[in-house]
């Protein structure tokens, strides 16, 4: 492999195990800049990353062929834009916003640019997600015929959180989207949600709901189900599971530790789910950077996650909204 | 416990394994009748049953004090009346009828007569659903949130069957639908059907489906989603789970045994879930028939699945139909 | 299937569930008389099983073709030997004795008068234990390599049972050895055997041991490992693993249910084992029966569990406890 | 953490997989030079890691704090003795040596010098076996009464690895006796071991075995039981379960995902155990260098593996050599 140039646009969090992971996994790719207002100077330095204080400054360096951005959610189409027009193949954090349009705005300039562009749907890293994709894929189950999807929080956020969050549609259901359409193969027609405030009255009282269950018509005529909630108070619960004319495949949680105890009076007992997103999709951002990485070394390879991508769980999530709020099953070509 | 008699009226492949029961697990119970057009006359005199040509003559007699009824489904109903009439207490397989007028008619019968009643819906009796019911009854998860329900035939049914079968939210859902109001201990305000016909187009050529999602909310707000299907392929898949604000309870499937292999190639091999409902719900049909023999023998004992239960399960199937034709939200006050 | 007459011999715990279950299940077979001096006349009233107060009166019944024998170890032999000379085929529970001549005779009136015998293996009716043997029989994992055996009761028994119990290797594990037997289908040719007293101090005082781990060689170079305590605490832990050139085969603990809790703070709640050999192999006692039942009705079937399974199983107990006290392997040949 | 410096002393793959994992972890840690006449120079060179020809002249650079010694086996103990007479902390693979004063040599050396020693027993690191540890020692099973150790290889070796592996108790059984003691608390004071050649007859012509069943007596009085095979065809069948007087803990198999599948036909099928120590054991080979690490940099911790752990394991290992051959239990006492 040639040697990769990257530069890093935001860098909280996530941004920095992005980071990581690239200088974790290949030595050889170089981060020649990082741009954020508000890095922490000590944790570039102790990684012998430049700051760049100015993204234009980073964009115009020419031995930089791709990004990373990280920014916060608002920032991304406009960063999407400058940078495609710069001619750096792109990487950007969900979501790249709540809007079609300015989805579109981003996939245009893309496009116009013909530049390479990974949106970070970690998900479908996931070692066990990507099983059961790659299974249905290879026909091992025929045609995909049921699909569920359970998606719940350890703990409600808190209610700051709330206002900008796009909702519990375009927060969090907005991942079991994306996976639906990853895994059954199938795009989404119809939408029908059911919600509602049973953990905390703070989020009903910022017109948000906590509670979900979702049902998702696919094109080959499959019936998908989504469930979630913000709070379970006993870990990350992630299962997915899909049923088809020959079978049926599952993955399911993953506790810390496959230990059993038995316990006089209480039980059999392993552990529960791996507690956050941060356990449980580990590896999967670690995987997610890799298939970056060989996406831009591969001539000829497909985004792993594309704008289209984002766009139709944006799509969903727009139309799980309506119908929650209309009480009706709406069309996915009414939103889209 | 004081010997008790019984009638049986209807004695096809149900009313054996019912009769078979009593006489496994209560050598005390007498059944001194039994009256099927198309009786097997070895099968009763192996058994000591006097065969009894005439129903009327069966419910003359006065020391039957109760009846077990499994007679073709058209007739339930009518039955009921007339053994209400003569002061029988009464076990009558499902469905009564898929007319809720016609189920009133029976409960107003029974009401009348003070005789104790009690419907065949035999997975309350199942030990693993009845060990979900008891914990969630207990308190353990606190309200419930989300109820999940899993209900899959292991091959299609002779498209023969279809036309007379109710249809299948009917036939196959409408036990989860007393599962879904016996599990959480809530009455169900409202249903949404999807469904498709993805297992045999013979079935949508006779106007039914095969395969549906069903979302119901609870009186307390909870969701409940159903799936089934008319054919895995892998056996029976029954599941059930209630998750609420302090944890999560699961029935999960159980196979003919544990035992488990490690086939190269192959993979760590455990056994599909039991076929059928004849291996699944086994022991459920004995139990309710304790159930039943209990319930008798207990002057202030409430009947374990009686009228109104049955009532309730008939209107979400009624309502699921109207739902899936309209593709719309139905509320149970629009048919009940 | 033609009648057949029954006499039970012995009638405590387990010989009234011998007998309810050849009730339950056959109820062609015909009990035509009970001999306990103890006998609970209510209990056989019930059964309408005539009390036949002398053995002998019993034996002379020509009609009776068969004999339960339960009654207290120490007249087990005698009385097959009884019951062989009146012609009568023979269940009999074990232990048919501590020492191998004894044994002998038993097997030699058997054999001298040419019925039917089969002894109380119970485990080999396992659903679970036979099919792990069914699946080694059949080839299923070639060659068997290592078995290994757990089997531990869930509490220390009184101490005054410990005197008269035969000792940990007479009383418990002689059910393993006849498992190891069984399953690989290799006769044992060695014995390691170790213990300690770790549970209770006063079976130490008694001269027993509690806990014990012990190593059979297998005729065809395949080790066994078998381990037994008097004390679990969690219920009654009966494993079984079968290794082989081809794969492994493993018997796992039931819970009552399959169901699961996650609650937070203590993890994913599974059943502990069942609580003791009356839940664990409440089927296997009922297939059993059967299995006596049937065989007595095929002329052409072998005993499914024989004087001579017995007389290794005893055999083996026999070297292992002489090793114990040796601290030395010992050849089945010395012993047997 | 101040800057650590270490030098490497043998770099083949086990010495690379360190190597790779000190840079990946610690991007602090500064490797100074590299020592390996068969060093790949592209390999170090991507890494930017100086190769220094002669073992005296990376031993006599004073910044280098500590060496990961990964040459071959036969020259650990002098290579030990070399760098702790420089004054440098050593992390050395196993195995030290098949002698036992060769081991103490190393011992005295490092005691001696006073510098730091840890021995490479991956599988404390391992965070199932680390948690059955943690729990063990935090008295939640009360006092250790039988231990179950599972070690079996995916495919034998090739036979010309057997003459120089030092026999199967030495190569693999080794880690097992380790584990024992680590896991329970408690040194091992008599052995008894059996085994057999049952996989390769060429095993058996080397004069090895390939399949064996050891039991350890504790010096509690616990028992244990160690089952290992060369051969399973199916994965990596690495397991462990300390049974106490207050219930159990296991550490299962890890496949390499969780997913589920529903076959017909076949069954419910999971993922084989992992194929190899690689894949099993990656993670606890990180988890070994962050426990070197944070041994180098806390003056008053313990070694997590040292040379006495090391001597137990390899007299263990020599006893059951000595009692397979003698087939008698050894005393460790008669080896040590």
């Amino acid at each position: 492999m040639k040697e990769l140039v990257l530069g890093v646009i935001g860098c909280g969090r996530i941004g920095k195990m992005h980071t990581d992971n690239i200088i974790k996994y290949f030595p050889n790719v170089k981060i020649k800049g990082i741009c954020d207002a508000a890095i922490d100077p000590e944790w570039a330095t102790e990684r012998n990353i430049p700051i760049v204080s100015d993204i234009n400054e980073l964009l115009a360096d020419k031995e930089i062929e791709a990004v990373l951005i990280a920014a916060p959610s608002a920032f991304h189409v406009d960063l999407i834009k400058q940078a495609a027009a710069a001619g750096k193949h792109i990487f950007c954090e969900k979501p790249l916003a709540f809007e079609l349009n300015r989805i579109q705005e981003a996939i245009d300039a893309v496009e116009a640019a013909g530049v390479k562009f990974q949106v970070g749907f970690n998900r479908r890293f996931d070692a066990d997600c990507k099983c059961v994709h790659d299974k249905v894929a290879a026909g091992q189950i025929g045609e995909p015929h049921i699909v569920k999807i359970t998606n719940r929080d350890p703990l409600r956020p808190n209610p700051k959180f709330i206002p900008n969050s796009g909702g519990m549609f375009m927060d969090m259901t907005v991942h079991d989207f994306d996976m639906a359409r990853y895994v059954s193969g199938q795009d989404v027609v119809e939408v029908y949600a059911t919600g509602a405030c049973l953990v905390d009255p703070q989020i009903a009282e910022l017109g948000d709901i906590d509670t979900t269950l979702i049902t998702l018509k696919l094109a080959n005529g499959a019936l998908c189900m989504v469930d979630s909630t913000r709070e379970t108070n006993y870990g990350y619960d992630q299962r997915l599971e899909v049923f088809g004319e020959k079978g049926q495949i599952k993955a399911q949680n993953l506790g810390e530790t496959s230990v059993v105890s038995n316990i006089p009076g209480v039980g059999q007992v392993t552990d529960n789910p791996k507690w956050s997103f941060v356990e449980r999709y580990f590896d999967a951002y670690a995987n997610q950077m890799k298939a970056f990485i060989a996406y831009l070394s591969d001539d000829n390879a497909k985004s792993p996650a594309d704008g289209y991508d984002t766009k139709n769980a944006v799509a969903i999530a727009i139309a799980a909204k309506k119908s929650f709020e209309e009480n009706r099953p709406v069309k996915l070509s009414e939103v889209m």
